[in-house]
């Protein structure tokens, strides 16, 4: 008699962002008339740069002749991307990563989620509290996670590094030793980074201990501050101890359009098992490559017009975090982020927890954040604001918060 | 320490297409003067048909208007493509599929390796023999196979089914009660169907004894008789039994367009758990999504124009498919398979066996195929060949065939 995988029905709840997008729909339909303004999933506005819809175009006409034509891709993804992305987001760093050490996909969330596979379910993982809920609930369904207790909100088998205002939202070293360490800078939710010391440390002690980084440096585009690292890659000795994810999705705003990367360095192991050599057999097994199309788009963001024209973007979302961050403090609020990341972590006002917070803030001003406590227990009594939107719908959120009557 | 999944490392060499692959690339590379015409790996050749190119052209320039940008898509695909598939895939047919059952994904390989995620791990696997390889190793990769054993060519907890000329590659019911039945009819890589009669044991079976099919129908375009089913859902109980999996590689030529889909019924069910919600909530936290781009080029496929386009080009593909089964027919070898599937299954002369056979094709005259072997131990002897070529390529790859001398 066929059997579910138990492991799911350990989930509480729906997936946060499900959750929140059905809450908006319900009110939405309820109240027709209101402008709800989405500051909520971290979802951009902008459209897609030029040069990125002239290279999409050029390879839809590809697509439509014979000589030119694409099946199959290569599974890694196209030389020509792999090399580009190569020699500009690591090679023109001084980061020693090759272009046969990057595996192209369909976007970070999937590799986050599938990174997992490759190694022993018997494996303990570490995260940030708070944390970007995909790198538990992955582990979750695999079997890794132990069980849920309602009380602390907390797995079993998880070690949590707390991020506070205390350690300024920097996890320290855990007290019991993990197996994979899940990082994520410029950090999803808090937008808070680390400096490239701090980040060393990390590096080291996974040398030491044997265990992996997998670190998510999907934010990497809204780094603004000198001496915060770009890739774990600058930091001595990765190579032995780090994975890399890297996303289209915010700084060449490709949420729906689909792209995103993986490293695994050549000498990487886990014992004696090299782990570029599992990946490749689940992507060869299991995935059968980003559209050619898509692809060209991603090659089109490293173009001299490419980048030019996404540096303004970032400039855009940019001038939204800073109006979300001085408008909010301005108002009393206590706010962090918003410098290095396009997220703003914000204090709830009178002891509120999170997702009372999201409810007056939807009903009150029909303004949408995400409830820090989603991310993790740490993450109670915060909230997240995003600056994805558009300038206008932006500047309006930061005043109807400003006036919201609690 | 971290450690690697041991799973994967019970994986006997590399996947069979990434063998067949390197083994070409290296023999091209020491004959750089060859012409090498490939009928091995189910790519396809045809360059997309103009009614796609179109819808994808419009799409990318709605992705470059703020107005009309698409970011995050759906956790289960856009309603347009979902009503779409719903209305002409099944409702046209007379079966009852809902739009909201319909699960959007970048192709069926994904959904086909994905989907024992939500089984028991205690589940067993039924598969035929021989069988695309993608179910197996993915349950493999999961530890849900047992252990190989290299003089069998066995997994020790998997249930083979023999398709062999004895039962005119149709499978027989198992002796021993499987939980999950993999299923693919027009067959991969066999080219053989059942009819609607035999597709509705298998379904009174499943509901009998509790177990669920997998249904791959990839290659549903590709039939061309009467009485062969195009659905599982045209078998009455099927909801209660079977999940379906779709794609667009081979009837819209998207092998590099990446798109496909799978169909779970509400009412289908493991004991009390409902599958839909399962697979749901695994698009929800692993899944971002195909590309907004790609989805309108799905529903292209079912506008008036893409199904006259669509119906040239699989015409075209089955003419390549009588030419090579008239060919070598004619010229004495054994073949079936080719007349609702684009794939000819071709038994090798003196009793040479699958591999050598390749090896003498590639080497000899330059042709490449499949080793039936690399399907599983029944496939032992056989070779797989595939109507994709262009027309003037498969007319000269029977040429050299007929005229090896072996």
């Amino acid at each position: 008699m066929v059997k579910a995988n138990d492991n799911y029905l350990k989930l509480p709840g729906s997936y946060l962002f499900s959750t929140i997008g059905k809450k908006v729909r319900e009110y939405s339909e309820a109240h027709p008339e209101s402008k709800i303004i989405r500051l909520g999933i971290g979802d951009v506005t902008q459209p897609i740069a030029p040069a990125i819809l002239e290279a999409m175009h050029k390879a839809v006409d590809e697509m439509g002749v014979r000589e030119t034509f694409k099946g199959y891709a290569p599974d890694l993804g196209y030389e020509f991307l792999r090399s580009t992305i190569a020699k500009n987001d690591y090679q023109a760093r001084g980061c020693d990563i090759s272009a046969d050490e990057i595996f192209v996909s369909d976007g970070a969330k999937c590799d986050c989620s599938n990174i997992q596979e490759i190694f022993s379910l018997d494996n303990k993982i570490a995260v940030c509290d708070p944390v970007y809920p995909v790198y538990v609930d992955s582990n979750v369904m695999a079997g890794r996670a132990g069980d849920y207790d309602a009380t602390t909100e907390k797995w079993s088998d998880v070690i949590y590094m707390p991020c506070t205002a205390a350690n300024n939202f920097a996890p320290e070293l855990p007290k019991e030793t993990p197996d994979l360490i899940y990082l994520c800078f410029p950090n999803n939710p808090t937008g808070s980074t680390i400096t490239k010391a701090q980040l060393q440390e990390w590096v080291d002690y996974a040398n030491k201990v044997g265990a992996i980084i997998l670190y998510d440096a999907a934010y990497e585009a809204y780094i603004s501050e000198a001496d915060v690292p770009h890739t774990i890659y600058e930091c001595e000795g990765a190579r032995t101890c780090a994975i890399e994810f890297r996303s289209f999705s915010k700084n060449a705003g490709f949420t729906g359009v689909r792209l995103g990367f993986t490293v695994i360095p050549k000498e990487l192991k886990a014992g004696d098992v090299q782990l570029h050599g599992l990946w490749a057999r689940r992507h060869g097994t299991k995935y059968n490559g980003a559209p050619y199309i898509i692809q060209r788009a991603g090659e089109a963001v490293y173009t001299e017009a490419g980048k030019a024209q996404l540096k303004e973007q970032v400039a855009y979302y940019m001038k939204n975090a800073k109006v979300i961050y001085d408008g909010l403090k301005g108002a009393g609020f206590t706010v962090s982020g918003g410098v290095n990341a396009p997220y703003i972590w914000l204090k709830t006002p009178n002891n509120m927890t999170s997702w009372e917070f999201f409810d007056a803030l939807l009903e009150k001003v029909n303004v949408v954040g995400t409830p820090g406590s989603g991310f993790g227990p740490s993450g109670e009594g915060y909230f997240r604001l995003t600056a994805f939107g558009t300038y206008e719908n932006t500047v309006e959120a930061v005043e109807r918060i400003k006036k919201i009557n609690l």
